[in-house]
């Protein structure tokens, strides 16, 4: 057998992970578990933690992580927040503006405050009080707007509020992330004064360039979609995609904060139906890549121990994730929407934590901030969440709306057919 | 301005690099130029040795060709491919098998022999014989299925010859790639017998997978295409694709033969429109990419000489690289077509050269085989050859079907509307 390049090398661990991971992603789907679920766990038995490491065949092995595949995985991770992105206009995330900021803040505030407490309450010292604080943070919205696309609630209210929120908890999650981090690395003392700045800062970046793809991408995408051919207009959605997200990240934003604004920006222009059509086609090579990776990287040897504390730690940890979100984004959802089952999806919506908690985590390790055993109880906290939102999320609307979740799942996600009885789509303020 | 990862870097690149390929593209399509050519221009404008050096913001520069970039590049060749495949079925193949093989076999004979008597009558030595001869074989018929899929001429039965005589072309390309590069890696001596059996061994098993491809892969995309969604069916063609480019690579062929005998496979399943239509999309990520690197690569520094010998070389060079392809393809084309005009088609679409001629070229100047001036003209001659071949062959259909040709090109190669009159599509026997 020949030996093969990096990028074969990658095409074969891509190969095996989208396919296993959408047919997975069918087969939970057909059971009614979110098919983003069933990715994971396909990366999870796959990955080079498990199944993985004995897939050789001649002394190849085939699943490998390489950078190619890592790159895959997080524009995948752009993608997804951009189609988001394309689901709301600049004019409806005004509307909801309000809710979603205050939601979006309280969601930052309150689990911050119950990580570090429960750190200081246990005696684990000021640095792993705020690793857990920032841990706790930010919500990945990744798997909460594949979960609402599945069912086709991108539009109701409780939908665009979450997604909204999660924009400004994505934004205030890594200005905390900035300054946890540096503090790690570079042992200078926080003060107020500090931490205020560099959040003021973020959304005042983040509000500047939401604006200026707002006025600006629009208006490209119009003029180019004059041509004869779609392509043009394509390369364009997808060249505004990946430079919002280079730029957002040059300015020391996430990335995946410059794709939701330019998506959002996009959303208002003429031929926003072919680049929905267009994005949910692309992110087929890239999208499952990104959830697969994100079970691939969980390591299951580092959960035997025998600290019977460690456990019970762990436990408190799951249970402060899921009411610090239910608490402080649920709670002022259920006020804003005027709907106690609204606040309640809203809740569970906002509970997955995701890339932004790995980082915290990974960077702490790294630095000799946390133990080994904090660490893992971290990443376990994110997976778990992870794997229960969607589940409180897509059960809250099976509860409520039975027959009408029967057929948006039926149809795979798209809009029901005329005959059956319809029910309001959009958000009347 | 923070510091940004490989893989920000490499979507900056990519954006770059798609955007102004394609809108280059459409300008040089308005202007009735192969709007490939425009895509590789940009390339050309915007690559390292160019443009591109200039384009520093802050120190950090925009067009980076780094690992991930030029996996698209790797990945944009492996869809052309595909997509070519998925335009022809099996059965389609055999159909032209003979008239493919015939052609594909002189098309690699002539030039191989031309060039390295060439090098003989110069007395530049056998090595560098070899080296001229083996970059002159493979034709790169990347751009010439998209200038045929461009026209609407696919399905066309010249068009048959040359995609089916480019793959007999490339397999024994690459086999004496194979056995050019060892030779000059090792310095064993090349053995009559030896070269047959790579050939006869390269042929056999691009038999096998082609056989075994058909026989596998409409099979599991027929079951898979049952599900309610699209999502299993298009993970499934591009696990295909994937799947197939590293088994051929794996056996020791060109990853882009396994690609285009899974696209052949695939052509036969019930879904194949669907399937064409999702590959059309995804490759809008990545084949402009690979057409921006081919144009980014070329180094017009390597020129500059004051050598007469290197001008006059370099001239005999494309004149020989065009005439050996019009020879050993276009003549042996007219004679099984029955048509001087289609002879001559297939010739102009086999002119271009690509990858192989590249690797040839890079692997000798690496072991010192052959000068650099020696080299300066190869990739030279692959450039003017990639150029020219597009212009001829879209030229020989303006000449012959102006209407037509009118028609195909105002809709962007998309079926002809009804009250056009038609013409025949498919190819009777």
């Amino acid at each position: 057998m020949a030996e093969l390049g990096n990028v074969l090398q990658a095409i074969v661990t891509i190969c095996i992970l989208v396919f296993s991971a959408k047919i997975l992603g069918e087969v939970f789907s057909w059971r009614k578990i979110p098919s983003v679920l069933g990715e994971m766990v396909a990366g999870m038995i796959l990955g080079p933690y498990a199944i993985g490491q004995f897939l050789v065949i001649n002394g190849f092995q085939l699943i490998q992580i390489n950078e190619i595949v890592g790159a895959f995985g997080e524009i995948g991770g752009i993608l997804i927040l951009f189609a988001a992105g394309l689901e709301m206009t600049f004019q409806d995330f005004r509307k909801v503006g309000k809710a979603g900021f205050v939601i979006g803040t309280l969601g930052v505030i309150v689990p911050f405050v119950m990580g570090y407490g429960l750190a200081m309450l246990l005696n684990y010292g000021t640095i792993a009080g705020l690793v857990v604080g920032a841990s706790l943070v930010a919500t990945s919205i990744s798997i909460t707007s594949l979960v609402l696309m599945e069912i086709n609630k991108t539009r109701a209210p409780e939908a665009r509020v979450m997604v909204s929120a999660a924009v400004v908890d994505d934004v205030l999650g890594l200005a905390i992330l900035g300054v946890i981090v540096s503090f790690i690395t570079s042992s200078t003392a926080i003060t107020a004064l500090g931490v205020v700045e560099v959040i003021a800062w973020s959304l005042a970046l983040w509000l500047g360039i939401t604006v200026l793809f707002a006025i600006v991408l629009p208006r490209i995408i119009n003029f180019i979609s004059k041509g004869k051919t779609d392509e043009p207009m394509e390369a364009a959605a997808t060249a505004a995609c990946f430079g919002a997200s280079a730029l957002a990240a040059a300015l020391g934003l996430s990335a995946i904060v410059g794709a939701f604004a330019a998506g959002m920006a996009i959303a208002s222009s003429r031929t926003i139906e072919k680049i929905r059509e267009y994005i949910k086609k692309i992110s087929t090579v890239f999208s499952p890549v990104f959830f697969a990776l994100a079970g691939a990287q969980f390591n299951i040897q580092s959960f035997i121990t025998t600290d019977w504390m460690f456990y019970l730690f762990f436990i408190i940890l799951v249970v402060v994730a899921i009411l610090s979100k239910m608490v402080g984004c649920g709670l002022p959802a259920a006020f804003f929407l005027k709907s106690r089952s609204k606040g309640f999806k809203v809740g569970y919506g906002m509970i997955s934590r995701g890339e932004v908690g790995l980082i915290v985590a990974g960077v702490a390790i790294g630095a000799g901030a946390i133990s080994q055993s904090l660490y893992a109880a971290i990443l376990g906290m994110i997976l778990i969440t992870t794997i229960i939102a969607p589940l409180l999320l897509r059960k809250s609307y099976v509860d409520e709306l039975p027959g009408e979740e029967e057929v948006a799942y039926e149809t795979g996600g798209r809009d029901p057919p005329d005959f059956i009885p319809t029910y309001p789509l959009h958000f009347e303020e």
